[in-house]
């Protein structure tokens, strides 16, 4: 390939943004690389920034100023996620997923790649303003769409633990209060982990009473670590006062204990009316 | 936009391809979205073919037969595979990562996005042809890597819990020998999670003995799965003998009990040489 043409450019151009989310790339780079003028580049930008916006595909922003640049951030369009919310919401409401304990079975959803990499993209775009460092999950079944969102975000991911039995040095170990039952629990992070100073999206699958996510919270604080936001894939509707205050989730539960027939399943309300309350 | 030129249509469809990878879309089905004709597409594809292979981007593939169509597959040439493992392999042979027992700190490097992504290219590019209809990992420290294989592959992932006292209803626990000390350890899937007749591919962080990685496959073969593959992020030179065969591990590492200055990490061979043993 000797003459690089400008759909060979575009395409080549859009790929390599893509695997690289909400970095900001100098035009110079990409001139370099594709031995063009800054000019023709800039047009090749422009270019992009209207087909990916025409098929609701990213936002390609130009970043003025010092560390200025082109960045590509994964998004999707407010009606495409309420669609995929939706939907899911009427995959999640089949009564045979209700299981003891008024918990829903999410454990597909929740690893399914091309699912929570579009929850991690609706979440990512509701924190980019808020420039976290990191995403910080409580393990299990939250690790992929935090990883996703972490993804979008261009951050690293950062796991706390169970337990500190584990083999990642010394480690913070806090206690919580977990469940309506008010059982005692143990959450441990490793001391390298993270740095103070920082700012931490935290990102998880499930919010019941706020137990485990006010532990998170009062970990980062262990750490001198500011948390910019919380966000979670599901929310139930019961109990209303949850133990922490401003979250987001994408999906609301309601079910009256021992009737699995009354669960339902809605999109949260950000989500549908362009209202900012989860 | 009225009339959607080819730079823009080369730029949404390497978009549109990359966040489906390894799924093959019909001609038609992007003919109708740009309203072209299919010798246009089929043009359209071949200068993508081309500039994704010139600037090592991924693979664009046609696939013929009566469910043909065009499939891209993320991939990672061998000279750059090389070049990503080896400076992983500088970063982690650092004394401070050395860890009581052996074992070293990765936490980091695991659940950085960028740089799974980049792993489970390179893992998923060994298992395109083997077709497995999931990836299978164990909590908690491989759920990114087997994550994005998943993902690379188009396949979800499944993941074994250290315990079933979670909730994602009946399930299947079996015992496995853990470590060198032989503790009895449980391990824990979802009834739901896997049908029988599929093909698993295992994916995990760190394999020392092969005691987890063995029970995970004897996980499987109570479900009735066939593993059709088992790859690690990191090998440990000793034990020599793991009680698993016909691994993959991207990076092999020794050390000497008591001399932490003895480590050594380094990218395993097939990698290096092209030679398909690990």
């Amino acid at each position: 390939m000797d003459r690089i043409r400008r759909n060979e450019r575009m395409a080549a151009l859009i790929r390599m943004l893509s695997v690289a989310p909400n970095r900001i790339f100098t035009l110079s780079h990409f001139c370099d690389l594709f031995g063009t003028a800054k000019s023709t580049m800039s047009e090749d930008i422009d270019l992009l920034k209207d087909v990916l916006s025409a098929f609701d595909l990213g936002r390609l922003d130009t970043v003025t100023g010092a560390a200025g640049g082109v960045r590509f951030r994964p998004a999707i369009s407010q009606g495409e996620a309420k669609r995929l919310i939706t939907d899911l919401c009427r995959e999640l409401v089949k009564p045979s997923r209700l299981l003891p304990g008024g918990f829903l079975y999410l454990s597909d959803i929740l690893s399914t790649p091309s699912i929570v990499r579009s929850m991690g993209v609706i979440l990512a775009e509701q924190y980019y303003e808020s420039a976290p460092d990191f995403v910080l999950t409580m393990e299990t079944k939250g690790i992929p769409v935090a990883l996703m969102t972490a993804d979008a975000l261009g951050v690293p991911l950062v796991i706390a633990r169970r337990s500190s039995n584990v083999f990642e040095g010394s480690a913070v170990n806090i206690n919580y209060v977990a469940g309506n039952a008010g059982h005692i629990e143990t959450m441990s992070l490793s001391r390298r982990a993270v740095q103070e100073g920082q700012r931490a999206l935290i990102v998880d699958d499930f919010l019941k009473g706020g137990g485990t996510a006010k532990g998170m919270i009062d970990l980062m604080c262990e750490f001198g670590v500011d948390v910019v936001g919380m966000a979670f894939v599901m929310s139930t509707a019961s109990p209303a006062q949850k133990r922490i205050r401003g979250e987001k989730a994408l999906m609301v539960m309601d079910v009256q204990p021992d009737d699995p027939g009354s669960l339902t399943v809605t999109p949260a309300g950000w989500l549908t009316n362009g209202n900012d309350v989860a």
